[in-house]
């Protein structure tokens, strides 16, 4: 069983309109709404192939109620803290006319008292995990070593961790030694500190990046990933698909 | 007991950003959030005063989850008819310079079915209310005499009505002759094709409109509001208010 783990989940909306007028009323003609986070996005996916998962986290307020009620009509089981702050929305516009407007919020306050609610509700989810995946951004509150706390519980419950985020709070979170990590191109540059120009830079990188984890995949969007493990690197195309 | 219809709720929410970038990431500073639409509305006024009121109408989806999350913290009573469709957003985004940039959805499509299991559901709330409040937009799919329909019912059932709408819908709602009506002056203009330059033609257009309601508030504003009975014609001043 998998169990992901959603500091910061959002409402994920993408709004179409015809030409977006500032300082003025838009007509919306469609609306596209999801349950996002990295980790719920991992939920979701393992319930859509048959596997067994639980996704944990934050939810708090109307928007909270709003990922509850689309997680259960998708089947996505979850098991979430209830917090005194309110879930964030991600808010894409698209115009039809060069690159959507996007309007990103920052997430809920978390207090001490909920972070240590949080840690507790993990340690009784993670007894019964074999794989825990930690991801995404961190909400206001919450310390920047959450990843590597999370991570060394998951340890001790004999659990194996996927580690998916960025900046201070990977960083931090790689000194528990991850089973897995996937980052992109550019997440995998900031993490070595160097440019990886072309495929094989990439498979290079995959390679090096295994002195931080015991598993790594570069992924390179259309290009495909690197994936390197003890046994040796693997590379794999993606299939051609038409972009929405 | 007062009985609130809500057609087209919707959840409002405004967007406070410092100046849009459109096309680009925008870092949100605050929202605002709330549960939306006419009747929705004046039930929370009338729960705020301590009467007694039900709120109801059509909810679907992680946004109907979203607005029945807000009205129970807020101790407003409500029983809304589920949809398969979902209820809107209405995003306002404040960028501190000039009118806001608003999102304004249509709502969801309302079928047959859905429309006669609320007139159902309104018999018997109305069978317990005093007044039924009727107003706000009609979402796709309900007949434009929804108002008219919903006040014969509330008729039927020895209810007073007040219908607050504009446009066709109101033209229509007319028709069963409602108790009170509050048209602002601009919707007091459409009703009686003529301007109203000034507040004592706001006064007699209050008496002329009797012709269509038992009783009139034409509201103006921060210039008050005139309210024509059988009895004669009042006229309210507004308090002064710092707006937001």
């Amino acid at each position: 069983m998998i169990v992901s783990v959603t500091l910061n989940p959002c409402v994920d909306r993408v709004v179409f309109v015809s030409g977006l007028k500032v300082g003025d009323t838009n007509r919306v003609d469609r609306v596209e709404t999801d349950a996002g986070g990295k980790g719920v996005n991992l939920s979701r996916v393992v319930a859509e192939l048959g596997g067994k998962t639980i996704a944990t986290g934050f939810l708090g307020g109307g928007n909270g109620a709003h990922i509850r009620h689309v997680l259960h009509a998708q089947g996505v089981h979850n098991s979430f803290v209830e917090i005194a702050g309110t879930t964030r929305v991600n808010t894409s516009i698209e115009a039809g006319d060069g690159p959507p407007t996007t309007l990103n919020e920052a997430g809920p306050q978390i207090s001490d008292e909920e972070w240590h609610r949080l840690l507790a509700h993990c340690e009784t989810l993670f007894h019964r995990a074999d794989w825990v995946a930690l991801g995404g951004s961190l909400p206001p509150g919450v310390p920047v070593d959450a990843f590597r706390a999370l991570g060394e519980l998951a340890r001790r419950e004999s659990c194996r961790v996927l580690l998916d985020a960025d900046g201070e709070a990977m960083r931090l979170g790689l000194q528990m030694r991850p089973d897995l990590i996937k980052p992109n191109l550019r997440e995998a540059e900031r993490l070595l500190g160097k440019t990886l120009p072309d495929r094989a830079a990439a498979v290079s990188a995959a390679r090096e990046l295994r002195s931080m984890a015991e598993n790594v995949i570069v992924s390179m969007g259309k290009d495909g990933a690197a994936l390197a493990t003890a046994g040796g690197v693997w590379l794999g195309r993606s299939p051609q698909v038409e972009p929405r």
